[in-house]
């Protein structure tokens, strides 16, 4: 077991790092700050809950500073930015980086909206250790494109790798561009993971929710870490972990694969959108860390 | 095949005409942006989506107006009018107004409630292509009485007749009373849709995504119309489907028809309003465009 | 039938009562005025239309104060307190109790955040029929701790009995503290609901909607209440229940044990968290008034 988290070399070894930080997932039950749009928060919350995480949405101004420094891991998605929300979001993401909290960015329909992708250009800034999108979405936020029509991706996930890569060169993070075959880097390794199911994009929030998801395993200890024992105020015992978050990488790829292999899992048995939301939680639930040890989906290219 | 949409003066030539719209929908994915309440979101959403269209909440002061002007229809639902809502809503109805983009008024529980109503009052100003309610909401927005205790229908169908004749003479455009029997009028045919069932009223939601449908098939083209071919910045071909929207008589009547086979299959094998709700997202995903032409559930008053 | 409520002295006696509360909600259909939290929103909802109570979530400035003068109950859900909800609960529960109508206040992860914590110690002054909360929460609000971590409960229930009575004789109503075993009091008599399952903590909204289902349980009038007849502007007949609400211990036991059961059928079933959630709105729906009779369940200390 390595104390550094690092990025495996061989698509096998990156998979079995995936199982693993599943099983730490499992123990350690990251709590998840989702700042997150109204219409994906239930489901957000929802599919954290099944994979063993623990949401919290707490995007009110003041509040949403300090949250971010005790959660696990941060989620800052741009999905309905009005009111509060770009305050709050602010907030979140410069206690976040302040504290070395890892947060994730999901650019929603950035390209030309005028609140929102000036505000995506100004939280690129706070170093998000992962900005997950669709292919326009990273287009717009690496500043090569135009961006989509809104939450639809129009460009192919091939033709954003190149802006994905600028951009996580330029964060010092992760870049994932969800489409058909996903694709991760960390601005060095490019790392593609297929499978899933179109049925994926028939349900509100699926891509939303997995950058919560990507939150969650990037606040997931790294191996090897201590884990400490706490007394609470009230008297209970409790274990508190801390140390330095896993690899961000293994983080995003772990993430991609977890889905990959509980929406197919679903899509196998569902009648359509409905039973298919409602059994892909059954599966997020019932995923075994062996589960994600499959490297036959995972392609890392140099 | 008509170039004009226009109302055909038979059940069985609208059930038709019903049938080809939900053909048209699916081919064309119109974009429908949804300013809709917190609560009604997420399954608003996951309704358009299971339909076959792409729904966008774009809630956002700033954003709300030039969105609506790329949309294919917009639906402004007055579930939730507080903070930047009501600013958001008007944005986005002048600029549908303006554009000609097809929006639907959904004034959900106004009557006496001292925001929404005047608020109500305003937007009916900007030519609605439909207004959807309850029969209370009809009376009330139609200023012939006071409303409803709230979201619920305590006036009949039959008893908002009048009212809903008054009020699309008045906007120009078509209002539909949600209620056993569906009535559905351009101020001229009145016509009643019969069928579902009593679950849909046990589904939050179910009526605010039953506006949004409307939205969905009222931007979508009309028969006839021309499919132009455009490439993206980034070198995608892309279709862009343009001109003047269908007939809003029948995207309310095809959206209701499409309710009512749906909800009917969802109920003959649900449990119970939780089992109900998810199959009632696969029904719609799984409807034929046969399914639509069923005349037997339409009726057309002069 | 008495025309007073009161509590019990026996558990079998209790249940009784739930059961007889049940029949009556399942008659009156109170109207449930719900400001509560955007994640929660759409279950909470759901949960009220499937065990026959009718929600409504009106959270603007202006109008949360009217309508929680003609709600049955009202439920004040501090989850996400940003922008225009602190004024909207703050004009719902004065409004609430200068016009009698029962509130319930669900003080989530009050403790150490700096809006919701202030704003909950404001709020309980307002003499919340029922304060709903995990042990954390209840000590914080009760003064008695620091909270938790957020909407985790890290405390145990018994750890905040001492809590939950010195708050419910400080409220003059009653504490409902949720957890493997409920705790429920009135500052006098000590109430235990047993049973449930712990697939309740992994669905988003479930303790937020028992909350609202208390509510509804609340504004469900006493036994002997008189029914009147009315007639509403537009000429339809409809009846109005009103009279004092019943026992505030009655509403918050029913819901807990209403919980249990229906918690319980969905669990033996389920696959997961994705069909548990979707089976407890079919069994909290199918529920009758004969399950909640069952006192095995219901232990009384003095």
């Amino acid at each position: 077991m390595s104390t550094e988290p690092c990025t495996p070399s061989s698509a096998s070894g990156l998979a079995d790092a995936c199982a693993a930080a599943l099983g730490r997932l499992r123990t350690t039950t990251p709590l998840v700050h989702s700042i997150t749009n109204h219409v994906a928060s239930g489901f957000t919350a929802n599919v954290l809950l099944a994979l063993g995480a623990s949401p919290a949405m707490v995007d009110v101004i003041g509040e949403s500073g300090p949250f971010a420094g005790i959660a696990s891991g941060v989620l800052v998605n741009l999905g309905t930015p009005s009111g509060d929300y770009p305050a709050a979001m602010r907030e979140a993401a410069q206690a976040a980086d302040a504290a070395g909290t890892p947060w994730v960015l999901d650019p929603v329909a950035v390209g030309s909206l005028p609140v929102r992708t000036p505000l995506a250009a100004e939280l690129v800034e706070l170093r998000p250790r992962i900005v997950r999108g669709n292919a326009s979405e990273i287009i717009a936020v690496a500043g090569a494109g135009a961006g989509g029509r809104g939450v639809d991706a129009s460009a192919s996930v091939d033709a954003a790798a190149d802006a994905a890569l600028a951009l996580a060169r330029r964060t010092g993070g992760v870049v994932a561009v969800s489409g058909p075959v996903d694709l991760i880097t960390d601005g060095r390794a490019v790392v593609r993971v297929s499978g899933g199911t179109e049925l994926l994009t028939r349900v509100t929030g699926a891509g939303c929710a997995l950058g919560a998801v990507m939150a969650a395993f990037a606040g997931t200890p790294a191996p090897g870490l201590v884990t400490a024992s706490a007394t609470t105020a009230d008297g209970e015992a409790g274990a508190v972990v801390s140390g330095v978050p896993g690899s961000a990488l293994i983080a995003a790829v772990a993430s991609s694969v977890a889905y990959a292999v509980a929406s197919e899992r679903a899509a196998a048995r569902a009648g359509g959108p409905g039973t298919f939301a409602t059994f892909f939680l059954d599966e997020l639930a019932a995923l075994q860390t062996g589960d994600l040890s499959d490297a036959a989906r995972i392609v890392i290219a140099a």
